[in-house]
C-alpha cells in the first residue's frame, strides 16, 4: 500500500508494479489522481488502501502525518514505511520516523527509501546509487522491507535500530560535508601566501624602485602561491598519521580513542590530499603558460636587442641553465607521482586494491 | 539443464557446476562433446536432459529452435531460459524469447543471461558487469531464475514482462548510442568553424596580401576552432534545461511529457558536456604547444633583429601584456572548473553524490 | 559465536550485533576483555560460547588452533568459519582452513571474511570493497554463511570447494601482482633507450667536438627516451592478440589452451597499455616544458644577436616550420586518442560498456 499521491508516491507505485507486487494507492481524491498512477495499481480512498495492504509506504509530508490518525484502527499491527525527507538538517527534534512511531504505537515503523530519488525509482536502479538504508526497532519488519528493496533491484543496507533514523534523514541534505574544512583551509592558505607574494613581487619593487610590475598579479603571483599551498596541504595529509602514532605510543594502547580534532583531521586526509593535487596541477598549467605570455616575449626581445647593441655574443650562464633543468624535471616527476595518488583515490580503483597495495602506493 | 554445446553452453555449465548446482547437458552428439564440459556435468542426449532438468537453459541459435519441437512433450510445465542474442538490432519482428514461447506454449519462458558474455561466466563475476537482466510473464519463474543468478554471483535485475525481451536482446548489440548525435554535432560544428577560420586566417590574407600563411592550418586554425566548438556545446548543455523549465511554466504542470526532441536533447546533455570538455582540453594543449613551434621561434628572432637594426629599445605594449595575462588566467580557471564537472560525471563518483551535491556542482 | 578477542573478533562482534544477530564471544579471559565488546554481545569462556552458538567464527591465529582441541566435543556438527590470514604468501603447505578442518573432522569448516578488514567490518560496508569470498566443501554451510554475509551488508562470492582456501588466503597479501612484469619491462626499456640517447646526444658530441651538452640529461635525453618506451609498450599491447589469432588459425581450434607465456602476456595487456599511456603523457609534459628552460631562452637570444650582427633579416625555413607543425599536431591527436583508451580502462567505465563497444574503442 502507498499512502499519498505526490511525485514520490507515483514513482514508488510504478516501481512496485514493475517488480511484480500488487499495489493499492490511498489518496484523498482517488478519482482525480487515478490517471497519474499505472493501470495495474488500484487507486482508492486512504482508509480502504490501509485496510487492504500489509506493508504501507507513508509518502506524505511530516506536517500531514496527524491527518492519518483517523486510520489508526485499520493500521494496527501493520508495517508503516517512512520514506520522508526534511528540508533542513536536524529541522525537528525527533526524526520523522520516530514521530510517526509515536503517533501510531500499535504499528511497526521502518525508515527506508528516503535516500532514493523519485527519478531513480522510475528509471530503475540500473545505474546510480542503488543503496536503500533501512532502520527499525523490529528485526522482522526490517527484513521484510529489505526483501522488498532487493526485489525492486536495490541493495538494502541495515543501519540498525530507530535511533539511526535521524542520521538517515540527514543524508540527502548533506552538501559535501567532508570538503568544507579542507576547502576553507586551502582558501585561507592561498590568501596568506598570495598576500606575501604580492608584497614581495609587486608592492616592494614599486615602492623601492618605482617599477610597475602590476601585470604579474594574474599569473606570476598566483603561480608562485599555488605550490606553497600545495606543499602545506600535502604535509597536512601525512602529519596527523604521525601524531596518531605518537599518541598510541604514548598511551601504550590502540584502543584509546583519539581526541576529536585528531579524529576529524584523520578523516579529512583524502580531501586535503586531493586539493593539494589540484593546486599542484594548476601550478603545472600556469607554469606551462608562462612562455605564451606577451610579457615573456617582450622581455626576450628587449634582452636580445640590448645584447646586439652591446655586441655581446654570450649570454649562457651554466648555473642558471642547470637550476632550471633540474627544477623542471623534479617538478614533472613530483606531479606524476601525485597523479598516481590522485587516481588511486577514485572510488572504483580504491575498491580494487587491498590494504597492503593501498599503503604501498601511499 | 543446458541444451546446446557451444561456447556459451560450456561456460554456463562450468559456472553452474562451480556454484553447486547439478547440471545435465543435452547435446545432439553427447559422446563427442562430453570432453568439453566439466566432469561434474552429465552430458547426454537432448531428450534425456530435458526430462531430467526442471530449469532448462536453451543455449542454441534461434534458427534451430524448431529442432527442439520433438521435445515438446517432455518440456511441458518446465521453465525454459532463453539466453540467445541476435546479430543485428531488431533483426526479427518478434524477440527470440517470444518466438520460443510461441513454439512451446506449455512451457514458461524466461529471458535472461544474454547480456553476460561466455567470458564473464567462465572467469566469474568478480569484476566486470555483474547484472543479469531478466524478464518473463511468470513471476514465479522469474524469481527462480533470479535466485539462480544470485547464487552464481550475478545481480539479477527485474525488467518486467516478456514485452521487454526485445529491448534486452538489443542491449549487447548497441554501439554507444548515446554518443552518436553529440559526436556528429561536434564534428559538424568543428567543420563550420574550421571553414570560417580557414578563410579568415589563411585564404583572406593570401588573396588580399599574397601572404603564404598555409603553415597555420594544422595548429593555429584548429586551435581557434576548438574553443568555439567547446563554447557552443557547453551552451547546448544548459539550454534544454531552460527550455524544459519554460515548457513546464507555460503548461503549468510537470506531469506533461516533453516533446520528443526536447526529451532526447535532455538525455544527451552529459555526452555533449563531455565532448565540450574534450574540445576545451585539446584547446589548452594546442595553446601550450604554440611556443614550441619553429614558426614562433622564427617570428621572435625576426622581430628582435628588426628592432636591433632600428635601434629601438622598447617593445613593451602594456595593453597587450594585460590582455594576454587575463586571457590566460581566465582560461586556466575555466578549464579547472570544467575538469571538476568532467570528474563528477565518472560513474563511480556520480554515484557517491546525492542530488543536492550534484546540482550544487553543476 | 566468535572465538577470540583480538581486533578482528571485536569488529566482527560489533557488526554482527548491529545486523541483528545474537552474538556470544568466547575468550580465555572474559572478564578482562568484556569491556572491549559491545554491550549486546555476551562475553564468556570459550567452552560455553562454543556450546551456545551454531555458527562459530574462529578469530584466532593459526598457531593457536590446537588450543581449541579441548572444545572438540562441544564443536561436533557445528559450522566453523575460518577468518584467518597469513603473513606470507604460501607460508604453510596447507591453507589455514584446511588445517582447521583436519583438526576438527566432526565440524563443517567454511573459509570466509578474511579479505574484509577489521576497519570495513566496523565502519560498515557503505563504501569500499564489499565482497566476501566464501569456500567450503559443504554447500549447506556455505549458503548459511553467504546469508549471514548478505544480512551484514556484504556481497558473498562463491569460490567453490575447500581447495580454493589457499588462493583466498593469499588475496590480502598480494601486492599489485599484475603490475610487476609490465613495470620491470618499462624500466628495462627506459634504461636501454636512455643509454642510447645519452651516447648519441651527450657523449658523442663531447668526444667528437668537445662540446659540453651535459645540461641536456635531465630533460632532453629523458624526453627523447619516453616516446620510444611508449611506442614499444603500445606495440606489445597489440602483438599478443595477433600471435593468439595465428595460434588459433594454425591449430584450427579455439579450445586449445595458449602456451603459458602467451597467456600471461595476454593478461598483462591492460597494465602494459596504461604504462605506455603514462610514458606518452610524461613525454607531452616534458615537451611542453621545453620553451620554459633557460637554455632555450639563451639559445634564442644568441641566434637573434648573431643574426642582428650579420644583418640577416630572414631566418624562416619553410620545411622546418611545417615539420614541427605537423609533428606537434599529430602528437596531440595521438595523445587524445590514448587518453580515451586510458579512460575506458577505469573499472567503473569499463563495466558500463558491452563487448562490442569496448572492441570498437580499441
Amino acid at each position: 500500500g502507498v499512502l499519498g499521491s505526490g511525485d514520490f508516491a507515483r514513482s514508488l507505485a510504478v516501481r512496485l508494479v514493475r517488480s511484480g507486487f500488487r499495489v493499492v494507492v490511498g489518496s484523498r481524491n482517488p478519482k482525480r489522481k487515478a490517471s497519474l498512477f499505472p493501470a495495474a495499481a488500484e487507486v482508492t480512498f486512504q482508509a480502504e488502501a490501509a485496510k487492504k495492504a500489509d506493508v504501507i509506504f507513508v509518502a506524505i509530508f511530516r506536517e500531514h502525518y496527524s491527518t492519518l490518525c483517523d486510520l489508526a484502527d485499520v493500521l494496527v499491527g501493520k508495517i508503516l514505511v517512512d520514506v520522508s525527507n526534511n528540508t533542513e538538517i536536524n529541522h525537528h527534534k525527533e526524526s520523522n520516523a520516530e514521530y510517526l512511531a509515536s503517533l501510531f504505537p500499535a504499528c511497526t515503523v521502518v525508515k527506508a527509501f528516503n535516500v532514493v530519488s523519485a527519478w531513480t525509482l522510475q528509471s530503475g536502479a540500473k545505474d546510480g546509487n542503488k543503496q536503500v538504508l533501512i532502520c527499525s526497532n523490529n528485526q522482522e519488519a526490517k527484513r521484510t522491507i529489505a526483501e522488498i528493496a532487493q526485489v525492486m533491484g536495490f541493495t538494502p543496507v541495515d543501519m540498525g535500530c530507530m535511533s539511526s533514523a535521524c542520521e538517515i534523514e540527514n543524508i540527502p541534505l548533506r552538501l559535501l560535508p567532508a570538503w568544507k574544512i579542507p576547502t576553507f583551509l586551502a582558501l585561507g592558505l592561498f590568501l596568506c601566501f598570495f598576500t606575501y607574494n604580492l608584497i614581495r613581487q609587486v608592492i616592494h619593487p614599486y615602492i623601492r624602485e618605482q617599477k610597475n610590475k602590476l601585470y604579474k598579479i594574474p599569473i606570476e603571483v598566483v603561480n608562485t602561491t599555488l605550490p606553497c599551498v600545495s606543499y602545506v596541504m600535502l604535509s597536512l595529509v601525512y602529519l596527523p598519521g604521525v601524531l596518531a602514532a605518537c599518541s598510541q605510543l604514548y598511551y601504550g594502547t590502540k584502543y584509546r580513542r583519539f581526541p576529536d580534532w585528531l579524529d576529524q583531521w584523520l578523516q579529512h586526509r583524502k580531501q586535503i590530499g586531493l586539493l593539494s593535487f589540484f593546486c599542484a596541477a594548476l601550478h603545472a598549467v600556469y607554469s606551462l603558460c608562462l612562455p605564451m605570455r606577451r610579457s615573456h616575449r617582450y622581455l626576450l626581445i628587449e634582452t636580445a636587442v640590448k645584447q646586439a647593441m652591446e655586441k655581446k655574443m654570450t649570454v649562457w650562464v651554466e648555473e642558471e641553465v642547470w637550476r632550471m633543468e633540474i627544477y623542471i624535471s623534479v617538478g614533472i616527476i613530483a606531479l606524476g607521482l601525485l597523479s598516481l595518488l590522485a587516481i588511486t583515490s577514485l572510488p572504483s580503483i580504491a575498491n580494487s586494491l587491498n590494504w597492503r597495495e593501498f599503503s604501498f602506493i601511499q
